[in-house]
Formats: C-alpha cells, structure tokens, sequence
C-alpha cells in the first residue's frame, strides 16, 4: 500500500506533536495546526496543567519518537505518595516495587521538545490556525486565525489530536447516530506555588508527590526542577467550602491557614495567586465512533478527555499513539483496517481509564488519608511481592503495566472484593504480615477461577 | 412583576406551539421562529413520525389551550394492545382499567391546529428561519433562510423547544461546565402503510394498537382516520436481519412474509415503501442545565429527547408546558424562579421516562409475545383492581396518571421484585387468581414500607 499520502493533524499538543513525529517515520507528508500561537516564542499558556506525571505507557510513546533518554533528564523521578495531615503529621506510600516511579515533567517543556523534534522530521506546524469547520465529507478543514483571516487545508488523511474541546469531534458529534457524552465533576480545580529555597533548593521532599487529602477536596504538590512546587487545589465549585464561597483575601488566608497549616506556610503569594489564577473545569468525555469514513480520526484527548486524578491522560494519550504506530505497520497503511482496530483496541481501554480516574480522586482526597488503606495498600504490596503472578495492585497495572486500562478495571473490582474480606479478619491490624492472612488471601485468589494473568 | 416581556420560541412544532399559546394567555409577546415551511402550506413532512399516542399528560396541556375537546373529536381511541404472533394467532392485553385508553392521533394534523390558535392567540410565526446561532449573552437569535438571506431577533427570553436536534442547546453545550450526552440505539425505524378498506373500513382492529412482537425487532400499526394504519419496523440498522442486510426488494418481500404474514398481506405498497422511505434513528438526549442565566430556557424535546416506546415524548412535552403554565402563576413572573423550579421538577422526571422508554420497547418487541408476561400483566390488573392504593401497574402510572416518571420508575422496579416472587409461586398459571396468591401479594406490598402513595 502506498504510504505517500497527505496528513493532517489538528492540535500541537503534547499527542499531535508526537503522533506528527510517528507518521512522519512512516513516510506521510504531516501538516500540523494549531490554533495557539508558537509557545517556544511567545509567553502563553500551554494549556491546562503546568506539571505532568509521566509514566511506563508514556514512555512507550516516547521511546518511538526516540527521546526518552533526552526526556528521562529533565523528569523528576516520584516514588510515591506523601500524605500531609492537617495536624502536619507526614506519612509516606511508595508507588510500587523498588525501582518503579512516576515522574514529574513540565508540559510545557515536554510540548516544545516534541515540536522541535516535529520539525526536524519534516513535519510543517502552521500556528494561529483555530479550525472552525470540518468539512468530513471532501476531508477539508477550515481555519481562522486571530485576527480573522480565514483559510483551509485538505488532506487523504486527517487527525483530530485537538484535545479534550476537538473541534472536529463537534463535526462528528453532528453526523447520524453519533454517541457523545460530556460530563463534569462539582469538582473545579486552581494552581497554585510553593517557591523554591535559596539557591533552588527544595521545601519539601522532592521525590515525592505530596498530597493534602482533606475527605471532600485535596491540594496536591509536584516538583519542578528549579526547585518549586506547582500545587493544584480540587476543590468544588460550589457549596460550603467552595471556589464561590471563598470570595476575599482574609477568607483564603484563613481557609489554608486552617487547613493546609504546612503547606501555606511555604505559599507566600498564596492569596494573589489564588486571585488571579483561573479556575479549571474537570470534564470527562466519551464518544463513538472516532472515526468518519477511514478518512478522519479522533486521537487522544479528543476522543477520550479524562480527569487527571490516575495521571493518565497524557500516557493514555501516547500509549493510542503507540498502538497506532504498530497497527500502521502491522496493516501496511490500510487505513480501514489501521481505524478500525484502533477503536476495537483503544475504546475499551479509554472507557475503562475514565472510571478509574474518577474512581482514584476518592482515593487521593479521602481513602489516602486513612490508616485502613494505607494498611490494605501494605498488605497488597506484601503479598504481591509473594505471589506476583496472582497480584499486581491496581495502582502497578494501571501506572508500571502495559495491561489494558478495561482488564486493570475488571482485575481491581475483583481485588476489592478479596481486600474486603481480608481486611475483615480479626486482629488486622496487626496480624497482617502472618501466615495466616497471607494463607486466607492465597486461597480467595485461587478460589477465583478468572484470575487474570499478570 | 412585569409580564410584558418579548419572548422568541424557537421551533413551531408540537411543544413550540403550545408553548407559544400558553405564554401569549400569561401576557407575553411571542414571536415563533421555524426553520421549516408552513405546513399547512406546503407538502412537507411532519418530521417524526405520523402519528403519536396520545394520552392523560397531554390532554393536560390541551385542556390549557383550550383545544381538548376539538382534538378528541379526531382521536381514535385504542383500548389496548392487539399482538399478531408469527402463526397467524392474535392476543390482546387491555391498557388499563375500564374506560382508559391511549388516543392514536395525526402528528401533522395536531401540529397545524396548534399553530393556528397560536395565530389567533396574537403569535406570529416566522416560518423558513433556521437558527444557526445563538448569542447567549446578549439574547439574540442568528438565522439563515433555504435560500441562505440571514437575519437576526433579539428578545427578552428566548425558549429553545427546537426539538431532538436543537440549535439552542448545541450552543449551550458549548459553555462551560456544562453536561450533555446523546445517544442512539443499535435500532432504526421505518414507516410503512396498511391501507384502508373499500370505504374508509379498517382492516384490523381499529381501537387498538397492533404490534407484531419478534423479539429482536417488531412492526407496530397506529390506526388513521381515513381506514388506513400506519406501520412501523423498528429494526436493527446492522447485523442479519437489518436495514443494512435486505438489499433488494425480493428480500424484502420474503422477510415480511415470513416475519409478518398477515400484515405484508394488506401492505399492497411495502417494498416500494420500504426503499423510497427513510430510515430514522432513535435518540436520547439528557443535558444540564436546561437554563442561561434566566434568560433562556429548554423545553420539550430539546432538553429531553427520548424513544417513543413508551409514547410520552410529545406527552411529556406538553406536560412541560402544563408545570411551566402552573409555574408562572406561582411565581408571578419571576423567571429565576420560574426556571430553577421547573427544571428541579422536570430534570429527574425527564430522566425517568428516558429509561422507561428504552425498557418498554423491550417489553414491546419480545415480552409481549410471551404467555408468562401476559399473565403477569393479568395478575396486576386484578390485584390492582382490588387493592387500587396498594397497586398501580407502571402502564398505568405512566400513561393515565401524573405521577412524575421517576416516582413511577422506582415503583416499577418495586413491582417487578414482588412480581418476581409471585410468578415463581408453583401452579402459578392455575392459580393466579386464588386468594392464596393474592394474600401473598398483599403481604409482599405491605412489608414493603416504603410503598408509594398512589
């Protein structure tokens, strides 16, 4: 099959950049556009959060464009959770096995390096072209720049990588019998910043991330490599406390100082921050198909917009980009075929890293902070280092594996059921590491006979 | 409070017009914007379907009109269902007491009726003006005309009953925070025709609603006043047998003959029909919020478009208009109270039949067909006649009564837990009107504390 087709790739985010890169290797003639302005050039905003935690899946995508190693020296290895009570009581979670971490990256930083690597494949990035209209039938795109100059572009192939707002899935979502959900958490979210120490020194532990789980909301903390934190506040947009009911300085001031007593003490702009920064908004979108006629398709984001609260959303993202490059090669450029198990495959595993991502703010701003789970997390662990065949906590698969996100869903609803039981046993809390649990756990795991293989 | 608001109503269909008479009794200034032809003037389709059940909610909206008794005198009333098995054999199942019955009635007769009182109510209807844009800041309306002339409308309040594929609403959804899904089922629908007598004379049942259960898929017929029925196949859009899978008419010949021999004998017309009609899908739509800053507002369709299995998408249009008729008296014309009071009474009420909807086109395309469900419905009927305050069958609730949808959903799923226990009582199918049984129910309803009060 021939492979000298035209692209198009709408969006120059952290997937169009990467996946540009990909079909560029593959020989396609790869237009990007964008509709920000170049950010390695103007001071603007990269979009939504400003550090990401990169891990195993997004590595994998990486690894094909060929700039892991560059990336992994400018990561910020995370290897686990530390947990900031309100009375400033400090506890810790390792993430998994020794040797397994997340690990903190500027989006920004990540984004401008896959452009560069874009352009000096080939791949021709156009700024400043917002795409208004998707003509899906004759695969044209309509643009409108700024001040609005209109233009357009046609393509054989045409990629919408244009995030979680896509442009060209409004197009789709218009066409007959077009499945599309949007939804949003009560849940908003602010960033905020513990500055670096002198000489960039970090204030708290820097292999870490560091988490205020306060039951109904959370702040949480990763580093940068100049020594700061860039803290996110999930906190709902309305109610008792809220976004809306903290309307002045001394509320806010208060509000942290009652609440995140160690953390403010490091936030001096706290209150002008809390000001002037915006307030996200926390969507979750599914859709079907992603794709119109084998000539255009939704990729990441655009297909699957998720909350961050796994840290998967740019690893899904670029785990759909390393899919797609091994079903390019696998079905020699047959888009048909390359489309139409692309979906098959990255479907299930998009609808199943939605629920756990949902499913994991829970966790982070409650469970985390409870001793029961992180006694169920210590008990997991030990057993799992035991018997690795029969257990990889949910957290492993989903953050260290390669296991679709659907089967680490299914795999984790079947734990939950065992932990409960275990959990209940008399004297858990300090017979947990004996023979006996470990016997009892040993047989629920036996005792179920579609145990996934690990 | 000042009533004498400008209001744009945007569609004339059956909610639209309603709509537009109610608001003009409550003072208003209405303009209606349509965006297709006059109907009344032109041959163009109805949209939907041709005819709809019409039933208690939707007198209720009538009667505020004024035009209750007008339209009674061309309704046909249908007492109950008449099922057509494969070998020829016919079972009826009543749809509620004595004297209750649904109303088949035409869509496009209605509708014009509605939209000439709303004429001589003082409405004026733009007729040709499609919206395509809505500036909801400014409350203003952008429309193009069939030959493309544009034009605009400002107005105090604007209402979006604009149907499944509303304008309004798409620009809602692209605010933020904003929560939408649409989605289809893997089943279409095709209208077909059993033609009247030699004059006008029915060739089945009149006062009934026939429906050819075939698990899978069915064929229903709506009596029409001048003799004739109209059919219609909901049927898969893919997969054997479909839409997709009979390609040529002698396929489609064979299929009805088999499927439906004593209706392909009166549809002289079906093949023809069956490839020069469209094949329609079949949309749920559920969003939040249905409001914009009091200023504008969905009803009808627009905010809560679902499947006609249960025949209460225009019925609980028109109930939307009765709760918002009630509401403004209520609230003297204050439409931030108007608006948040209609919609935390609507918004759960329109979830409810959504799901309702979906489960009884189960219950009409397989259950139906069944003994053991006939008998089950017979065992309600006889229980509910006795104990009238203990039981109301779900038919009944939805259909006959204004107990708000979701109240009757969650006593449907009540029912369905006792009846559970009954149908599995031994000799059940002898016995079902013993006073064994019906003691046992009795005691079933009473343990139940939390028995809704019918």
């Amino acid at each position: 099959m021939s492979n000298n087709k035209q692209v198009i790739v709408l969006g120059s985010g952290l997937v169009g950049s990467l996946l540009s890169i990909i079909l560029t290797k593959h020989g396609y003639k790869v237009s990007v556009y964008e509709r920000r302005l170049d950010m390695r050039k103007e001071a603007i905003s990269a979009g939504r959060s400003i550090n990401l935690a990169l891990s195993h899946r997004g590595w994998g995508g990486l690894r094909i464009a060929g700039i892991e190693d560059e990336i992994k020296k400018v990561a910020i290895p995370m290897h686990g959770r530390v947990m900031h009570a309100i009375d400033g009581k400090i506890s810790y979670q390792p993430y998994g096995k020794e040797g397994e971490y997340i690990n903190s990256v500027s989006r920004g930083g990540l984004n401008c390096e896959l452009m560069t690597l874009a352009e000096q494949h080939g791949v021709e990035i156009n700024f400043n072209k917002r795409a208004v209209h998707v003509d899906l039938k004759n695969n044209i795109v309509f643009f409108e720049d700024e001040s609005g100059y209109k233009s357009q572009a046609s393509a054989d192939l045409i990629f919408g990588s244009d995030g979680a707002y896509s442009a060209a899935r409004l197009q789709l979502q218009l066409t007959d019998r077009y499945n599309y959900s949007q939804s949003y958490l009560e849940h908003g979210y602010k960033e905020l910043t513990i500055n670096a120490g002198a000489n960039q020194t970090f204030k708290l532990e820097k292999n870490a991330l560091h988490i205020w789980p306060r039951g109904g909301y959370m702040l949480i903390a990763l580093p940068n490599l100049d020594g700061s934190f860039t803290c996110t506040l999930f906190f709902p947009h309305q109610g008792k406390p809220s976004f809306e009911s903290l309307t002045n300085k001394a509320e806010v001031q208060n509000f942290f100082t009652s609440m995140f007593p160690d953390a403010v003490a490091l936030m001096p702009n706290l209150v002008n921050d809390f000001f002037s920064n915006p307030t996200g908004s926390l969507i979750t979108v599914k859709c079907a198909p992603w794709t119109f006629e084998n000539k255009l398709m939704l990729i990441g984001d655009a297909a699957h917009a998720i909350v961050p609260f796994f840290g998967q959303g740019m690893n899904c993202g670029f785990e759909d980009c390393a899919v797609l490059h091994n079903l390019i090669t696998k079905h020699n450029h047959q888009w048909n075929l390359i489309m139409a198990e692309f979906e098959k495959l990255r479907k299930p595993a998009a609808d199943g890293i939605a629920e756990l991502a949902v499913q994991n703010f829970i966790e982070m701003r409650d469970l985390v902070g409870k001793p029961e789970f992180l006694l169920r997390k210590k008990i997991e662990a030990a057993f799992s280092q035991k018997f690795p065949r029969l257990w990889k906590p949910l957290y492993s698969m989903v953050t260290f594996s390669d296991i679709p996100y659907h089967q680490a869903l299914a795999e984790g609803k079947r734990q939950d059921a065992i932990m409960e039981k275990i959990m209940a046993l008399p004297l858990i809390e300090t017979n947990w590491d004996s023979d006996d649990v470990i016997n009892k756990m040993h047989a629920l795991c036996i005792a179920n006979n579609d145990t996934i293989v690990l």
